[in-house]
């Protein structure tokens, strides 16, 4: 096995500018032998729900004890704790805003740190960069093996935001939500495998989405495929995207655009 | 000699989403010591032709034995075949789209294999995402030393897109075409050295690029230079790029717009 | 200690095209066991400023020993000389056009070695891209361990640009300079804690920023915070950036906008 241990980073610091390659340096610094990738720099300013989808849907292909640093943070400097997630698989660290929300669903979590161990920071913490002086030494640290019950005291009651799950009581009318829009408008719903078959979408079931203004707006998607080259050009479609979500685009236009969609918006499975 | 094999990644999956993360998560999880570096992942969406080029301009300067994923595959999820090109120096690991169209011109090719060892695909493999549940688990296979000819059955067949090379049958006016137009709106000829002579262009040599359409749209380029900082703003000029191509560019301006030039578009050289 | 040598990168390139790639090749066929960092690829095309400032930046962060690699290039295949820049904990290869500014006034530098040993370049050397023929085999041979004094000779005469200091003659109105303004258009003047201190901000301390050609589009900032979330949207404010510097900025709109800030202009700081 490996002696390298590998650190992914997620931010939404973008890559023209020095924070990201700052964040690497200090990591290295402390623990030369380690692998990092990045998971992305692009998520848009302070989208802590676009961030934890992101991290959601690329995380699980890591190897079992990767540690996992995101660093979205509004509100960095103010009193929101810096955290150390411990689960099954791997470790997270970042801060306590609701990053971890999915984390704390799909993982068995074994414990929740409040990282207090001062003694690990880059010395003076900057207020406006917590990412370069709290999450990158903590991450260097971990990968040189010091234990993370030294980093702090653990903690229950981290924030979590709700990921919503279907409303399925009525099973002929499913009613989902648009949980993330990515950067070319296709809108992931909540709806999986679990929720809707492959027979009920063949049999003619189809979707609602349902605009929450003006219901004149609202739009109904019949059109089901398994691959994007089987759609036709600006015609609304479900698929099952690769992250196991159901997934409703279009092609050459921004499904989001032709919806008026926003995270959140109701989406019904009518079941034929 | 290095233990680690390397891997490159070309697609044009961008850098927003999880996509490229949860390729290199899925290599890194079937072998963890192994160097990955990205080529690019901002090819326009789709353009083969672009992804080509930009394999062709990249790959060479790789150490031997370095395996080239590249994934620009619009018809994920049909009938296209996923395949390993072996060559004297790399592997190449994608769909069968012609994106190795260069690769089969200037490397000699061993073989080249139909992918179909489901054995090593991620399962179930999603139809819009071949380059996390094929590609990337061969691509991890390859580099834990799994023999190449477990992966399927050679083919002859394979989908190559011709790279025009020049008509050199009138010694006095050669027939180019232009290959690839960059971001920067620089026009990459299919001129080289081996056709054009530094003697010949300082002679009075010169090019005229042909405007399918209109012919009073066609534009002479009389300014040839070794280097950008012998160039006018605004001036068209041609200098024989990095890539051996001659190029036909701009300063300040994209020669792409002011020539109206598309990829294929036919380029004349004058000998003097 | 580890056996992999330290390389980062910074340029103007873009990641869109081969260059990149390219330039990671060749520092790979040299000596395998490297490791590569990106610090950026996004400076501005041909600002060797603002990468001076992102170098500066990022630099001090890696660990000892680490080799710095700059090129932002606009004269690439002129007479201007390529360098070897050895500090007492870095080394930095690239063009002698002034990149190299704040390392001249920030690190101890035991030599500046003009590159002429061609024997390690790539042959033919492109004039167009000496980073791949140049900067990169010499990052590559300095991993491997040849001694950088077979690299060439000694020079003195290297160019540098003045990273100017505040003047501090008056202390009731110090007068500073914006260093650089990056793309979020926060302004980072040269003023650090060594000249303003938080006691003065605390009792009214306030920032003029001069617009050289109409006092009356001069702007004066009196808010000061330590973290963003402290600031108001669309208000001027200023904090010490986690570079160090003083920094002037708006959430929502970019501060260089509404100041019409350039690089260079004068800022003052009114002492109460």
């Amino acid at each position: 096995m490996s002696k390298r241990p590998l650190v992914t980073l997620l931010t939404d610091f973008g890559t023209a500018d020095h924070f990201v390659a700052a964040m690497k340096g200090v990591i290295l610094d402390i623990h030369r032998d380690v692998d990092i990738v990045d998971i992305s720099h692009d998520i848009p300013p302070h989208d802590i729900f676009a961030a934890a989808f992101v991290l959601n849907s690329a995380m699980s292909y890591f190897p079992r004890f990767t540690t996992h640093v995101a660093v979205v943070d509004p509100t960095v400097g103010s009193a929101r704790r810096p955290i150390l997630v411990m689960t099954d698989n791997y470790n997270f660290i970042g801060p306590d805003n609701g990053l971890f929300s999915y984390v704390y669903q799909t993982e068995t979590v074994n414990r929740v740190i409040h990282i207090t161990a001062d003694y690990y920071f880059r010395q003076p913490v900057c207020p406006t960069f917590h990412g370069r002086d709290i999450f990158a030494p903590i991450a260097g640290y971990l990968a040189k093996g010091v234990d993370p019950r030294k980093m702090g005291e653990p903690i229950t009651d981290y924030v979590r935001f709700d990921v919503p799950r279907p409303d399925v009581s009525n099973p002929k009318r499913l009613r989902g939500a648009i949980l993330h829009i990515d950067r070319f408008g296709n809108c992931f719903t909540n709806f999986t495998k679990e929720h809707i078959s492959l027979a009920a979408l063949r049999a003619g079931g189809r979707f609602l989405v349902i605009h929450p203004q003006d219901p004149a707006k609202s739009r109904e998607v019949t059109k089901f495929v398994t691959h994007y080259a089987e759609a036709q050009p600006n015609e609304l479609f479900a698929l099952f995207s690769s992250t196991g979500y159901l997934e409703i685009a279009a092609l050459k236009v921004p499904a989001a655009r032709v919806l008026e969609a926003r995270r959140g918006m109701e989406v019904q499975f009518i079941v034929p």
